[in-house]
Protein backbone atom coordinates (compact mmCIF):
# COMPACT_ATOMS: atom_id res chain seq x y z
CA UNK A 1 0.00 0.00 0.00
CA UNK A 2 1.24 3.56 -0.68
CA UNK A 3 1.54 5.92 1.97
CA UNK A 4 3.10 8.83 0.07
CA UNK A 5 2.27 12.26 -0.89
CA UNK A 6 2.71 14.94 -3.81
CA UNK A 7 2.86 18.63 -3.22
CA UNK A 8 2.50 20.79 -6.32
CA UNK A 9 4.25 24.36 -5.01
CA UNK A 10 3.42 27.05 -6.98
CA UNK A 11 6.25 29.82 -7.00
CA UNK A 12 4.47 32.47 -8.47
CA UNK A 13 5.67 34.97 -10.78
CA UNK A 14 8.98 36.29 -10.83
CA UNK A 15 11.46 35.17 -8.10
CA UNK A 16 11.53 33.19 -4.87
CA UNK A 17 10.00 35.50 -2.47
CA UNK A 18 6.54 35.08 -4.65
CA UNK A 19 6.36 31.56 -2.19
CA UNK A 20 3.77 31.85 0.32
CA UNK A 21 4.23 31.12 4.45
CA UNK A 22 2.12 27.84 3.16
CA UNK A 23 4.38 26.88 0.38
CA UNK A 24 7.85 27.30 2.44
CA UNK A 25 5.80 24.88 5.66
CA UNK A 26 5.20 22.74 3.12
CA UNK A 27 8.22 22.41 1.39
CA UNK A 28 9.82 22.46 4.74
CA UNK A 29 8.07 19.44 6.00
CA UNK A 30 9.20 17.52 2.81
CA UNK A 31 11.39 14.63 2.14
CA UNK A 32 12.15 15.21 -1.23
CA UNK A 33 11.91 18.51 -3.16
CA UNK A 34 12.06 18.76 -6.70
CA UNK A 35 11.38 22.10 -9.08
CA UNK A 36 10.60 22.47 -12.69
CA UNK A 37 11.57 25.47 -14.36
CA UNK A 38 10.88 25.65 -18.42
CA UNK A 39 6.96 25.97 -18.22
CA UNK A 40 6.91 29.53 -17.33
CA UNK A 41 10.28 31.79 -16.78
CA UNK A 42 10.69 33.34 -13.51
CA UNK A 43 13.52 35.94 -14.04
CA UNK A 44 14.46 36.85 -11.15
CA UNK A 45 14.83 33.63 -9.58
CA UNK A 46 17.81 32.89 -7.41
CA UNK A 47 17.91 29.41 -6.69
CA UNK A 48 20.68 29.41 -3.85
CA UNK A 49 18.47 31.69 -2.41
CA UNK A 50 15.55 29.84 -2.73
CA UNK A 51 17.40 26.27 -1.03
CA UNK A 52 18.18 29.04 1.73
CA UNK A 53 14.44 29.74 2.27
CA UNK A 54 13.08 26.61 2.05
CA UNK A 55 16.01 24.86 3.84
CA UNK A 56 16.12 22.14 1.80
CA UNK A 57 18.51 21.02 -0.83
CA UNK A 58 16.41 21.51 -4.33
CA UNK A 59 16.61 18.69 -7.38
CA UNK A 60 16.03 20.06 -10.41
CA UNK A 61 14.06 18.53 -13.45
CA UNK A 62 13.84 19.22 -17.45
CA UNK A 63 11.19 18.67 -19.46
CA UNK A 64 12.22 15.03 -20.42
CA UNK A 65 12.30 14.48 -16.85
CA UNK A 66 8.91 15.56 -16.48
CA UNK A 67 7.45 14.73 -20.19
CA UNK A 68 9.47 11.65 -22.04
CA UNK A 69 10.21 9.77 -18.61
CA UNK A 70 6.56 10.70 -16.89
CA UNK A 71 8.27 12.26 -13.75
CA UNK A 72 8.98 8.66 -12.83
CA UNK A 73 11.69 10.02 -10.16
CA UNK A 74 8.81 12.42 -8.69
CA UNK A 75 6.53 9.69 -8.39
CA UNK A 76 8.91 7.18 -6.87
CA UNK A 77 10.09 9.99 -4.11
CA UNK A 78 5.95 10.44 -3.62
CA UNK A 79 5.88 6.86 -3.27
CA UNK A 80 7.29 6.00 0.01
CA UNK A 81 7.68 9.68 1.69
CA UNK A 82 6.53 13.24 1.09
CA UNK A 83 7.64 15.26 -1.75
CA UNK A 84 7.20 18.77 -2.99
CA UNK A 85 7.32 19.70 -6.55
CA UNK A 86 7.76 23.27 -7.02
CA UNK A 87 6.58 25.26 -10.01
CA UNK A 88 6.03 28.43 -11.38
CA UNK A 89 3.19 30.14 -11.68
CA UNK A 90 -0.15 28.37 -9.75
CA UNK A 91 -0.04 24.82 -10.36
CA UNK A 92 -1.76 22.93 -13.24
CA UNK A 93 -2.16 25.73 -15.86
CA UNK A 94 0.49 23.59 -17.86
CA UNK A 95 -0.80 20.48 -18.63
CA UNK A 96 2.38 18.73 -17.88
CA UNK A 97 1.73 19.26 -14.24
CA UNK A 98 -1.97 17.76 -14.37
CA UNK A 99 -0.32 14.60 -16.62
CA UNK A 100 1.63 13.63 -13.19
CA UNK A 101 -1.22 14.63 -11.11
CA UNK A 102 -3.16 12.01 -12.25
CA UNK A 103 -0.80 9.67 -12.95
CA UNK A 104 0.04 9.55 -9.26
CA UNK A 105 -3.29 9.53 -7.74
CA UNK A 106 -3.54 6.32 -9.86
CA UNK A 107 -0.86 5.22 -8.33
CA UNK A 108 -2.89 5.89 -4.52
CA UNK A 109 -0.21 9.13 -4.01
CA UNK A 110 -2.12 11.29 -2.17
CA UNK A 111 -2.02 15.12 -4.38
CA UNK A 112 -2.43 18.41 -2.97
CA UNK A 113 -1.81 21.99 -4.80
CA UNK A 114 -0.63 25.04 -2.97
CA UNK A 115 -1.76 27.83 -5.19
CA UNK A 116 0.22 31.04 -6.07
CA UNK A 117 -0.23 33.31 -8.69
CA UNK A 118 -0.50 32.98 -12.25
CA UNK A 119 -0.01 34.69 -15.37
CA UNK A 120 -3.50 34.33 -16.01
CA UNK A 121 -4.75 36.74 -13.15
CA UNK A 122 -1.61 38.98 -12.99
CA UNK A 123 -1.98 40.32 -16.53
CA UNK A 124 -5.74 40.91 -16.33
CA UNK A 125 -5.60 42.48 -12.83
CA UNK A 126 -2.00 44.87 -14.56
CA UNK A 127 -4.16 45.65 -17.90
CA UNK A 128 -6.86 47.21 -16.06
CA UNK A 129 -9.51 45.29 -17.87
CA UNK A 130 -12.26 43.48 -16.47
CA UNK A 131 -11.34 39.68 -15.55
CA UNK A 132 -15.15 38.87 -16.80
CA UNK A 133 -14.47 40.15 -20.18
CA UNK A 134 -11.66 37.81 -21.59
CA UNK A 135 -12.84 34.98 -23.41
CA UNK A 136 -10.60 32.01 -24.30
CA UNK A 137 -6.68 32.57 -23.78
CA UNK A 138 -4.46 31.55 -25.88
CA UNK A 139 -0.32 30.94 -26.40
CA UNK A 140 1.42 32.51 -29.71
CA UNK A 141 3.40 29.80 -30.39
CA UNK A 142 7.17 30.33 -32.64
CA UNK A 143 6.40 29.42 -35.66
CA UNK A 144 7.47 26.05 -36.47
CA UNK A 145 9.96 25.32 -39.86
CA UNK A 146 8.56 28.82 -40.92
CA UNK A 147 4.84 27.90 -40.68
CA UNK A 148 3.21 30.33 -38.17
CA UNK A 149 -0.17 28.96 -36.16
CA UNK A 150 -3.54 30.63 -37.03
CA UNK A 151 -4.58 29.52 -33.97
CA UNK A 152 -4.28 32.57 -31.85
CA UNK A 153 -5.79 34.69 -34.96
CA UNK A 154 -9.01 32.37 -34.78
CA UNK A 155 -9.24 33.10 -31.17
CA UNK A 156 -9.16 36.80 -31.65
CA UNK A 157 -11.95 36.57 -34.08
CA UNK A 158 -13.91 34.56 -32.09
CA UNK A 159 -13.79 36.48 -28.61
CA UNK A 160 -14.01 39.87 -30.52
CA UNK A 161 -17.10 38.81 -31.93
CA UNK A 162 -18.52 38.28 -28.80
CA UNK A 163 -16.57 41.87 -27.92
CA UNK A 164 -14.43 39.80 -25.49
CA UNK A 165 -10.90 40.29 -24.84
CA UNK A 166 -8.00 37.91 -25.46
CA UNK A 167 -5.07 37.21 -22.97
CA UNK A 168 -2.42 35.94 -25.51
CA UNK A 169 0.54 34.20 -24.03
CA UNK A 170 3.85 33.96 -25.42
CA UNK A 171 5.91 31.08 -26.43
CA UNK A 172 9.16 30.54 -24.62
CA UNK A 173 11.44 27.79 -24.94
CA UNK A 174 13.74 28.03 -21.82
CA UNK A 175 16.20 25.47 -22.95
CA UNK A 176 17.15 27.43 -25.86
CA UNK A 177 16.68 30.71 -24.16
CA UNK A 178 13.93 31.93 -26.33
CA UNK A 179 11.07 34.42 -24.89
CA UNK A 180 8.81 35.90 -27.59
CA UNK A 181 8.46 39.62 -27.26
CA UNK A 182 5.34 41.55 -27.48
CA UNK A 183 6.75 43.21 -30.48
CA UNK A 184 7.07 39.74 -32.20
CA UNK A 185 4.03 38.21 -31.12
CA UNK A 186 2.23 41.24 -32.76
CA UNK A 187 4.50 41.01 -36.06
CA UNK A 188 3.16 36.94 -36.24
CA UNK A 189 -0.42 38.09 -35.57
CA UNK A 190 -0.33 40.74 -38.39
CA UNK A 191 1.33 38.49 -40.92
CA UNK A 192 -1.73 36.18 -39.95
CA UNK A 193 -4.14 39.07 -40.92
CA UNK A 194 -1.89 39.77 -44.23
CA UNK A 195 -2.93 36.30 -45.00
CA UNK A 196 -6.50 35.71 -43.96
CA UNK A 197 -7.82 39.62 -44.49
CA UNK A 198 -10.38 39.06 -42.44
CA UNK A 199 -10.07 42.52 -40.70
CA UNK A 200 -9.98 41.47 -37.40
CA UNK A 201 -6.46 43.61 -36.54
CA UNK A 202 -4.98 46.48 -38.29
CA UNK A 203 -2.41 49.21 -37.14
CA UNK A 204 -5.07 50.97 -35.84
CA UNK A 205 -6.55 47.96 -33.31
CA UNK A 206 -5.51 48.39 -29.69
CA UNK A 207 -3.49 46.62 -28.24
CA UNK A 208 -2.15 45.76 -24.36
CA UNK A 209 1.62 45.03 -23.89
CA UNK A 210 2.66 43.49 -20.58
CA UNK A 211 6.04 42.66 -19.25
CA UNK A 212 7.68 41.40 -16.07
CA UNK A 213 4.64 40.47 -14.24
CA UNK A 214 5.19 40.39 -10.50
CA UNK A 215 8.21 42.17 -10.72
CA UNK A 216 9.25 45.50 -8.97
CA UNK A 217 8.92 46.67 -12.12
CA UNK A 218 6.42 45.74 -14.82
CA UNK A 219 6.01 47.48 -17.74
CA UNK A 220 2.17 47.59 -18.90
CA UNK A 221 1.46 49.82 -22.14
CA UNK A 222 -1.38 49.97 -24.36
CA UNK A 223 -1.49 51.84 -28.05
CA UNK A 224 -2.15 51.45 -31.27
CA UNK A 225 -0.69 48.12 -33.03
CA UNK A 226 1.12 50.13 -35.14
CA UNK A 227 3.24 51.84 -32.46
CA UNK A 228 3.10 48.89 -29.78
CA UNK A 229 4.93 46.46 -32.47
CA UNK A 230 8.17 48.82 -32.36
CA UNK A 231 7.72 49.52 -28.14
CA UNK A 232 10.60 48.54 -26.02
CA UNK A 233 9.48 46.41 -23.16
CA UNK A 234 12.72 45.27 -22.35
CA UNK A 235 13.61 42.09 -21.01
CA UNK A 236 10.87 38.87 -21.06
CA UNK A 237 8.75 37.46 -19.98
CA UNK A 238 6.09 39.40 -21.87
CA UNK A 239 2.53 38.82 -22.41
CA UNK A 240 -0.21 40.35 -24.51
CA UNK A 241 -3.84 41.14 -24.54
CA UNK A 242 -5.53 42.27 -27.70
CA UNK A 243 -9.18 44.05 -26.28
CA UNK A 244 -12.72 43.66 -27.76
CA UNK A 245 -15.07 46.19 -26.95
CA UNK A 246 -13.99 48.58 -24.36
CA UNK A 247 -16.45 49.48 -20.97
CA UNK A 248 -15.76 53.16 -20.49
CA UNK A 249 -14.15 52.45 -17.29
CA UNK A 250 -11.41 50.21 -18.86
CA UNK A 251 -10.78 52.77 -20.76
CA UNK A 252 -10.21 55.15 -18.61
CA UNK A 253 -8.09 52.65 -16.91
CA UNK A 254 -6.28 51.84 -19.81
CA UNK A 255 -5.22 55.28 -19.80
CA UNK A 256 -4.52 55.90 -16.09
CA UNK A 257 -2.30 52.43 -15.45
CA UNK A 258 -1.67 51.33 -19.36
CA UNK A 259 -0.45 54.96 -20.76
CA UNK A 260 -2.60 54.92 -23.56
CA UNK A 261 -2.61 58.16 -25.76
CA UNK A 262 -6.09 59.54 -25.20
CA UNK A 263 -6.73 60.07 -28.30
CA UNK A 264 -6.53 55.96 -29.62
CA UNK A 265 -9.04 55.42 -26.65
CA UNK A 266 -11.64 58.01 -27.80
CA UNK A 267 -11.76 57.01 -30.63
CA UNK A 268 -12.13 53.01 -30.02
CA UNK A 269 -14.63 53.49 -27.09
CA UNK A 270 -16.58 56.51 -28.61
CA UNK B 1 3.85 67.51 -5.06
CA UNK B 2 2.13 64.07 -3.83
CA UNK B 3 5.10 61.88 -2.60
CA UNK B 4 2.90 58.55 -1.27
CA UNK B 5 2.66 54.92 -2.66
CA UNK B 6 -0.13 52.66 -2.28
CA UNK B 7 0.29 48.98 -2.52
CA UNK B 8 -2.38 46.44 -3.13
CA UNK B 9 -1.53 43.27 -1.65
CA UNK B 10 -2.95 39.93 -2.64
CA UNK B 11 -3.73 37.67 0.43
CA UNK B 12 -4.91 34.58 -1.67
CA UNK B 13 -7.56 32.01 -1.24
CA UNK B 14 -8.18 30.37 2.53
CA UNK B 15 -5.98 32.02 4.97
CA UNK B 16 -3.12 34.67 6.52
CA UNK B 17 -0.48 31.53 5.36
CA UNK B 18 -1.62 32.55 1.62
CA UNK B 19 0.45 35.69 1.87
CA UNK B 20 3.82 35.80 0.30
CA UNK B 21 7.21 36.87 1.27
CA UNK B 22 7.27 39.67 -0.77
CA UNK B 23 3.46 40.56 0.66
CA UNK B 24 4.57 40.52 4.18
CA UNK B 25 7.98 42.60 3.68
CA UNK B 26 5.21 45.08 1.85
CA UNK B 27 3.16 45.15 5.03
CA UNK B 28 6.02 45.78 7.47
CA UNK B 29 7.29 48.75 5.39
CA UNK B 30 4.02 50.37 5.16
CA UNK B 31 2.97 53.38 7.32
CA UNK B 32 -0.56 52.38 7.18
CA UNK B 33 -2.27 48.92 6.11
CA UNK B 34 -5.39 48.44 5.57
CA UNK B 35 -7.63 45.57 4.73
CA UNK B 36 -10.72 44.73 3.04
CA UNK B 37 -12.85 41.24 3.55
CA UNK B 38 -15.97 41.81 1.24
CA UNK B 39 -14.92 40.75 -2.16
CA UNK B 40 -14.67 37.46 -1.46
CA UNK B 41 -14.43 35.02 1.78
CA UNK B 42 -11.05 34.03 3.36
CA UNK B 43 -13.08 31.25 5.38
CA UNK B 44 -9.68 30.13 7.27
CA UNK B 45 -8.26 33.46 7.85
CA UNK B 46 -7.58 35.25 11.39
CA UNK B 47 -7.07 38.84 11.87
CA UNK B 48 -5.43 38.35 14.73
CA UNK B 49 -2.68 35.91 13.56
CA UNK B 50 -2.72 37.90 10.29
CA UNK B 51 -1.66 41.18 12.20
CA UNK B 52 0.81 38.91 14.26
CA UNK B 53 2.70 37.85 10.70
CA UNK B 54 2.74 41.43 10.01
CA UNK B 55 3.74 43.42 13.03
CA UNK B 56 1.04 45.96 12.28
CA UNK B 57 -2.42 47.05 13.33
CA UNK B 58 -4.66 46.33 10.33
CA UNK B 59 -7.25 48.63 9.30
CA UNK B 60 -10.45 46.62 8.12
CA UNK B 61 -12.40 48.94 5.42
CA UNK B 62 -15.98 48.12 4.69
CA UNK B 63 -17.74 47.94 1.36
CA UNK B 64 -19.12 51.39 1.96
CA UNK B 65 -15.41 52.78 2.99
CA UNK B 66 -14.53 51.55 -0.62
CA UNK B 67 -17.54 52.31 -2.77
CA UNK B 68 -19.13 54.64 -1.49
CA UNK B 69 -16.69 56.93 -0.09
CA UNK B 70 -14.15 56.43 -3.10
CA UNK B 71 -11.46 54.77 -0.64
CA UNK B 72 -10.52 58.42 0.79
CA UNK B 73 -9.44 57.13 3.80
CA UNK B 74 -7.10 54.61 1.86
CA UNK B 75 -6.08 58.27 -0.87
CA UNK B 76 -5.40 60.14 2.08
CA UNK B 77 -2.92 57.44 3.86
CA UNK B 78 -1.35 56.56 0.84
CA UNK B 79 -0.70 60.67 -0.43
CA UNK B 80 1.72 61.41 2.61
CA UNK B 81 3.28 58.01 3.39
CA UNK B 82 3.44 54.50 2.22
CA UNK B 83 0.15 52.76 2.63
CA UNK B 84 -0.61 48.82 1.82
CA UNK B 85 -4.44 48.09 0.66
CA UNK B 86 -5.01 44.20 1.91
CA UNK B 87 -7.05 41.77 -0.38
CA UNK B 88 -8.37 38.42 -0.51
CA UNK B 89 -7.46 37.18 -3.64
CA UNK B 90 -5.54 38.59 -6.69
CA UNK B 91 -5.63 42.02 -6.46
CA UNK B 92 -7.41 44.30 -9.34
CA UNK B 93 -9.97 41.12 -10.17
CA UNK B 94 -12.49 42.70 -8.11
CA UNK B 95 -13.62 45.99 -10.20
CA UNK B 96 -13.61 48.13 -6.97
CA UNK B 97 -9.56 48.00 -6.52
CA UNK B 98 -9.22 49.45 -10.01
CA UNK B 99 -11.41 52.08 -9.49
CA UNK B 100 -9.00 52.71 -6.18
CA UNK B 101 -5.94 52.24 -8.41
CA UNK B 102 -7.20 54.81 -10.78
CA UNK B 103 -8.26 57.38 -8.51
CA UNK B 104 -4.70 57.05 -6.98
CA UNK B 105 -2.61 56.93 -10.46
CA UNK B 106 -4.82 60.43 -11.14
CA UNK B 107 -3.89 61.86 -8.10
CA UNK B 108 -0.24 61.13 -8.58
CA UNK B 109 0.21 58.30 -5.98
CA UNK B 110 2.28 55.81 -7.30
CA UNK B 111 0.73 52.08 -7.12
CA UNK B 112 1.88 48.39 -6.75
CA UNK B 113 0.45 45.27 -7.28
CA UNK B 114 1.78 42.36 -5.02
CA UNK B 115 -0.32 39.24 -6.64
CA UNK B 116 -1.52 35.96 -5.24
CA UNK B 117 -3.09 33.34 -5.81
CA UNK B 118 -6.74 34.02 -7.71
CA UNK B 119 -10.11 31.78 -7.67
CA UNK B 120 -9.85 32.44 -11.48
CA UNK B 121 -6.74 30.22 -12.18
CA UNK B 122 -6.98 28.17 -9.00
CA UNK B 123 -10.79 26.53 -9.81
CA UNK B 124 -9.60 26.22 -13.14
CA UNK B 125 -6.20 24.07 -12.04
CA UNK B 126 -8.21 22.34 -9.42
CA UNK B 127 -10.69 20.81 -11.69
CA UNK B 128 -8.18 18.85 -13.60
CA UNK B 129 -9.52 21.14 -17.18
CA UNK B 130 -7.24 23.03 -19.63
CA UNK B 131 -6.63 26.65 -18.66
CA UNK B 132 -6.74 27.23 -22.71
CA UNK B 133 -10.30 25.87 -23.29
CA UNK B 134 -12.48 27.91 -20.47
CA UNK B 135 -14.14 30.87 -22.21
CA UNK B 136 -16.02 33.94 -20.38
CA UNK B 137 -16.19 33.58 -16.64
CA UNK B 138 -19.46 35.01 -15.07
CA UNK B 139 -20.54 35.63 -11.56
CA UNK B 140 -23.86 33.72 -11.21
CA UNK B 141 -25.88 36.53 -8.66
CA UNK B 142 -28.30 36.12 -6.01
CA UNK B 143 -31.96 36.67 -7.28
CA UNK B 144 -32.79 40.47 -6.69
CA UNK B 145 -36.31 40.46 -5.81
CA UNK B 146 -37.21 37.24 -6.89
CA UNK B 147 -35.86 38.06 -10.65
CA UNK B 148 -32.91 35.99 -11.60
CA UNK B 149 -30.21 37.28 -14.35
CA UNK B 150 -30.21 35.38 -17.54
CA UNK B 151 -26.57 36.39 -17.73
CA UNK B 152 -24.91 33.52 -16.70
CA UNK B 153 -27.02 30.78 -19.06
CA UNK B 154 -26.04 33.35 -21.68
CA UNK B 155 -22.31 33.19 -21.02
CA UNK B 156 -22.56 29.00 -20.56
CA UNK B 157 -24.07 29.05 -24.57
CA UNK B 158 -22.00 31.16 -25.37
CA UNK B 159 -19.17 29.04 -24.28
CA UNK B 160 -20.61 25.97 -25.44
CA UNK B 161 -21.54 27.04 -28.95
CA UNK B 162 -17.77 27.52 -29.41
CA UNK B 163 -16.79 23.67 -27.46
CA UNK B 164 -15.31 25.93 -23.74
CA UNK B 165 -16.06 25.57 -20.82
CA UNK B 166 -17.22 28.36 -18.20
CA UNK B 167 -15.80 29.02 -14.74
CA UNK B 168 -19.30 29.89 -12.64
CA UNK B 169 -18.14 32.24 -9.57
CA UNK B 170 -21.02 32.30 -6.91
CA UNK B 171 -22.40 35.16 -5.64
CA UNK B 172 -21.60 36.10 -2.00
CA UNK B 173 -22.49 38.69 0.40
CA UNK B 174 -19.78 38.90 2.85
CA UNK B 175 -22.14 41.32 5.03
CA UNK B 176 -25.21 39.01 4.98
CA UNK B 177 -23.21 35.94 5.39
CA UNK B 178 -24.81 34.36 2.50
CA UNK B 179 -23.04 32.41 0.21
CA UNK B 180 -23.93 30.81 -2.88
CA UNK B 181 -23.61 26.97 -2.90
CA UNK B 182 -23.30 25.18 -5.98
CA UNK B 183 -26.17 23.40 -4.78
CA UNK B 184 -28.03 26.67 -5.10
CA UNK B 185 -26.24 27.55 -8.10
CA UNK B 186 -27.05 24.79 -10.44
CA UNK B 187 -30.79 24.94 -9.31
CA UNK B 188 -31.02 28.86 -10.60
CA UNK B 189 -29.58 27.95 -13.62
CA UNK B 190 -31.87 25.19 -14.48
CA UNK B 191 -34.41 27.49 -13.82
CA UNK B 192 -33.50 29.38 -16.32
CA UNK B 193 -32.95 26.74 -18.55
CA UNK B 194 -36.68 25.80 -18.09
CA UNK B 195 -37.48 29.55 -18.77
CA UNK B 196 -36.02 29.61 -22.14
CA UNK B 197 -35.95 26.08 -22.81
CA UNK B 198 -32.80 26.69 -25.07
CA UNK B 199 -31.41 22.41 -24.21
CA UNK B 200 -28.35 24.10 -23.23
CA UNK B 201 -28.28 22.06 -19.96
CA UNK B 202 -30.11 19.57 -18.58
CA UNK B 203 -30.17 17.11 -15.49
CA UNK B 204 -28.10 14.60 -17.50
CA UNK B 205 -25.13 17.55 -18.27
CA UNK B 206 -22.10 17.28 -16.90
CA UNK B 207 -20.99 19.87 -13.94
CA UNK B 208 -18.31 20.34 -11.75
CA UNK B 209 -18.25 21.65 -8.56
CA UNK B 210 -15.30 23.02 -6.00
CA UNK B 211 -15.32 23.86 -2.37
CA UNK B 212 -12.94 25.47 -0.64
CA UNK B 213 -10.03 26.20 -3.18
CA UNK B 214 -6.99 26.90 -0.99
CA UNK B 215 -8.01 25.04 2.03
CA UNK B 216 -6.19 22.04 3.31
CA UNK B 217 -9.21 19.61 2.47
CA UNK B 218 -10.92 21.57 -1.03
CA UNK B 219 -13.58 19.63 -2.13
CA UNK B 220 -13.82 18.53 -6.13
CA UNK B 221 -16.60 16.72 -7.48
CA UNK B 222 -17.42 16.20 -11.25
CA UNK B 223 -20.92 14.49 -11.94
CA UNK B 224 -24.62 14.89 -13.84
CA UNK B 225 -26.48 18.28 -12.80
CA UNK B 226 -28.97 15.84 -11.60
CA UNK B 227 -27.15 14.18 -9.01
CA UNK B 228 -24.21 16.77 -8.24
CA UNK B 229 -27.85 19.23 -7.37
CA UNK B 230 -27.84 16.97 -4.30
CA UNK B 231 -24.10 16.99 -3.71
CA UNK B 232 -22.71 17.93 -0.12
CA UNK B 233 -20.10 20.04 -0.50
CA UNK B 234 -19.31 21.29 2.91
CA UNK B 235 -18.56 25.03 3.96
CA UNK B 236 -17.97 27.98 1.82
CA UNK B 237 -16.99 29.61 -0.46
CA UNK B 238 -17.95 27.13 -3.54
CA UNK B 239 -17.18 27.86 -7.06
CA UNK B 240 -18.86 25.69 -10.53
CA UNK B 241 -17.54 24.80 -13.85
CA UNK B 242 -19.96 23.75 -16.74
CA UNK B 243 -17.66 21.99 -19.06
CA UNK B 244 -17.78 22.29 -22.86
CA UNK B 245 -16.29 19.64 -25.30
CA UNK B 246 -13.56 17.02 -23.31
CA UNK B 247 -10.71 16.56 -24.84
CA UNK B 248 -10.22 12.58 -23.51
CA UNK B 249 -7.35 14.02 -21.26
CA UNK B 250 -9.44 16.15 -19.76
CA UNK B 251 -12.36 13.07 -19.48
CA UNK B 252 -9.17 11.03 -17.42
CA UNK B 253 -8.84 14.24 -15.53
CA UNK B 254 -12.22 14.53 -14.45
CA UNK B 255 -12.46 10.57 -13.17
CA UNK B 256 -8.90 10.84 -10.85
CA UNK B 257 -9.13 14.15 -9.73
CA UNK B 258 -12.83 15.21 -9.72
CA UNK B 259 -14.64 11.80 -8.82
CA UNK B 260 -16.91 11.59 -11.58
CA UNK B 261 -18.48 8.57 -12.21
CA UNK B 262 -16.48 6.52 -15.51
CA UNK B 263 -20.21 6.09 -17.44
CA UNK B 264 -20.74 9.80 -17.47
CA UNK B 265 -17.33 10.65 -18.75
CA UNK B 266 -17.96 7.79 -21.07
CA UNK B 267 -21.03 8.95 -22.41
CA UNK B 268 -20.03 12.65 -22.02
CA UNK B 269 -16.82 11.90 -24.21
CA UNK B 270 -17.19 9.32 -26.55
Amino acid sequence: MVMGELVFVGMGLHDERDLSIKGIEEIKSSDKVFVELYTSLMAGLNLNSLERICGKELHKLSRRDLEDYGGEIVLKAASSGKAALLVPGDPMIATTHVDLRIRAERKGIKTRIVHAPSILSAVIGLSGLQSYKFGRCVTIPFPEKRVLSETPYRVIADNKMLGLHTLCLLDIIVEEELYMTVNEGLKYLMEIEKRKKEGILSGCSLAVGVARAGSAEPVVKADIIERLIDFDFGPPPHSLVIPGKLHFVEAEALVALAKAPEEVLRKEHG
